[in-house]
This record gives C-alpha cells, structure tokens and sequence, in this order.
C-alpha cells in the first residue's frame, strides 16, 4: 500500500486543453495523468457526488454534494460553500471540486502494491453565485437531469420563491485534472510472483435498486418508465 | 432540490463524547445530525473511500485516498497531504476527512424536494505524520484489513524499506460530525402530493463483483476464501 496505493496518489499533470498552473503541474506519478478533455467529461458523466473543498475561517472543509455540468461550468448546490463565499471570492474563494469512482480492488502479491482501481477528477476554480434567473434555472435542470434524468418533465418545477431560496455555485472547467488507475496489480513480474499467491481484481458493481414507492401515493400510481428503467442497471457508469 | 438536497447541506452538530467547536457547532438543518460516536464508526466502518481536504499553498485540495481506523485514530496514506504538511502543522495544517456513502435518490413531486439518501462523517484535525515503525506497521494493518480483510496474513507484508517509503497520517477522532438522510420524500403530506405523481426512493446497490484473476497466475491457483467470500456481498454496508 505503498505508491500504488490511492492514497499515495496526486492527481496527474493537466489535460491538454485545459490550463496548465502550478496547482495541477508539478505532480508526481505523472503516467497515471490523462490528457483529453474528453476524459474530464467521462468522469463527471459517470458520477453524481463531487467533494467540495472550500476554506472557511481558514480551515479547509470538504463536503458532498451532487453536480451537473455542460461542456464550460460544473454547477453545484450551494449553500454549503456560501460560508466561504461571505468572506468574498476575491479573498481567499478558491475551491478544489472533486470526484471520484472506485472501480475495484487491486489485491496484488504484497501488501505495499495494494491499490483502488478508481477515476478521479479535480477542478479548481473560484465559485461563482448564479444570480441571473435564467442561468439558475438551466444550472438546476442540468444538476437534475444529471441526477435523476426525466424528473425535470415529470415533476414540478421550481417556483420563483423555491429559485431565490436555492444557491447555486458556478466553476468553470478550465484548471482540472483527472486521475485514472485501472487493471491488475503492478507486481505480476516482480520477485513477488513467485511466491505463488492468487493476485488480480476484485470489481465493485454499483447498480440502481428497484423504485421503493412512498407510502402515501394513491393506489395504483404507476412507476413513470424514466425511473423503472434504471432499476438493475449499472449506476456510475464503468470504467471502459 | 433546494434546501432537502445533500448539496443544500451541512454537517450536523458534534456528537455527544466527541469535542464541540466552532467548527462543527453552529450548522443549519441540526435536526439530520446525529449524537452517536458510535454512528461515526459506523460511517467509517461502511465505506473504504475518503476525501481529504488540505491546504497547500493556499489552496483547498481534496484528494480521495483509502483509509483504516480504530476507536480513537483514523489513519490515511500520507504522500498526498506531505504537501500541506511541509509547510507545518502548526502553520495551517488542520484537515477535513469527509467519508460519504450514496445510498439511493429521492424522488419527490417537485424538482425542489428531490435529495440524495447518504450517510457522510466529517472529521476534523491535524493530521500526524506517522514515524514509529510499530505504529506506522499498526496503522498500515488497519488500512489493509479494512480493505481488504484477510490480505494482511495471506500476502507478503511491508519490507522496511516499503514501511520507509510509506507515508502514513494519522488523525484523532476527536472533533468530527455524521449526517444521515434516510428513508422517502418529504412531500407526502405537501400540497404537491395532489399532483398525483409517483415518488419514491431509488436505492443505489454496491456489490463486490467476481474476482479478476491477474493473468500472470500460474494455473490452478486458487482463489482464496477470504476473497471469493466476498463475490456477490454488498460492499459499502448498507444503511440499517
């Protein structure tokens, strides 16, 4: 569980196409970098739960929440962050955004070579309050399409009153990079195979359940086909 | 997906046996927090991913990375947080370890009350590095076991010069903070309930898959029991 391992991982060098700064330069472990923009998007499209990790009052806090994204802005809930915001982006606004999927378990011959098969995205950038209407509402439909897609056609819609009461934030998908691992552990030619000991990948297999009515719907209130659909299949999209 | 949703939320108040400050007091949506110590294990005890959030030059970094815990330490690889702890823990090396396992999405009858079921521990502190081999030897055993329970007997274990080249944090579990949102939408008894929509909980299911075998095994080695035990059996527990 040494250097292969997760967490004795940075994120690698920038993409190509997104800017390069020190934040995401100077990593190590840089053949594990991707560098396609394509790559970013992947991630992003494969998960629904991003890190926030903003600085309050000079400590750092890290807290979950959902997202959606087009091809320029990743959008997320805010009110979380609006503590970091109150001291102004201009201070000190910066925020680091970041996903992750684990894809498995890499179970190699030696307890120092362990490591998660995962997809990883960092985004840096200063958050922005989405204070236009119309922005706000083309945010909100892309963090709900993202989340549970046809629920934005099914359901209502938000009010003007329910608008004003939600804080959206707004970074860009300029500075960002993205850390991939995947397939079997790195010690299949080392000394270590040898030792005749079974190594390989234990995947991990999310998948969306079956819908769990609320118990108040009026009998037979059909299931709408956007949601039963889902129901089996794979949730976080695999690793190609 | 406004104030109900798991990005319109913060942690909850500090639990009871666990220290009270600034940081963790003083949330909005106290009602989701928890009071239990016992519930922080649990979160830990679920999950095997963390995000880490550190300062490094200023900046908000969050780096997902493995983790190991007993009842009074979390311990975590160190090599990405070294950064931020260069510069000293005294300075500015305070941390927040946020843990968050998605358990399903809540479908409501308004794009406003839609949210994320999860369970999410937000640990606070100063992480240590590790440097006494038996600790360090003790945290790592943690680590692997909560991984991958069964590897630290059955593969060959830290060299010296692997435990030297490991780094190692440790955090207390003294200030940290859970959020659980369980069970259906809010709305049932809301006016939207007469819109006659069906809504509901779509549960998110993680299994561990069949093992991969690495491909430079020689024949009939055989998959060992604590590994193929888990083929089939939900990874990150399910909540109760």
């Amino acid at each position: 569980m040494g250097e292969q391992n997760m967490g004795g991982q940075v994120a690698g060098p920038v993409h190509a196409g997104l800017s390069s700064t020190a934040r995401t330069r100077h990593r190590r472990l840089r053949e594990q970098g991707r560098t396609d923009r394509a790559e970013l998007t992947e991630v992003l499209a494969a998960g629904f739960i991003a890190h926030l990790g903003v600085i309050v009052d000079g400590t750092p806090m890290v807290v979950p929440t959902s997202y959606g994204f087009d091809y320029e802005t990743l959008y997320l809930h805010g009110s979380v962050a609006s503590r970091s915001l109150q001291t102004g982006p201009e201070a000190s606004g910066l925020a680091c955004v970041t996903i992750t999927l684990a894809d498995g378990l890499v179970l190699a011959r030696s307890v120092f070579e362990h490591a998660v098969n995962y997809r990883s995205a960092m985004i840096y950038g200063v958050p922005r309050l989405v204070t236009d209407p119309e922005e706000k509402l083309r945010g909100l439909r892309l963090l709900s399409e993202h989340l549970a897609p046809g629920q934005w056609d099914y359901v209502r819609r938000p009010s003007r009153k329910e608008l004003a009461a939600t804080a959206l934030l707004a970074l860009t998908l300029d500075e960002a990079s993205v850390k991939v691992r995947s397939g079997p552990p790195d010690d299949g030619e080392s000394p270590d195979a040898a030792l005749g000991l079974w190594a390989g990948e234990l995947p991990l297999i999310t998948t969306w359940g079956d819908p769990v009515p609320d118990q108040g719907l009026a009998d037979g209130t059909a299931v709408p086909g956007h949601i039963s659909v889902r129901a089996g299949s794979r949730a976080f999209s695999p690793p190609r």
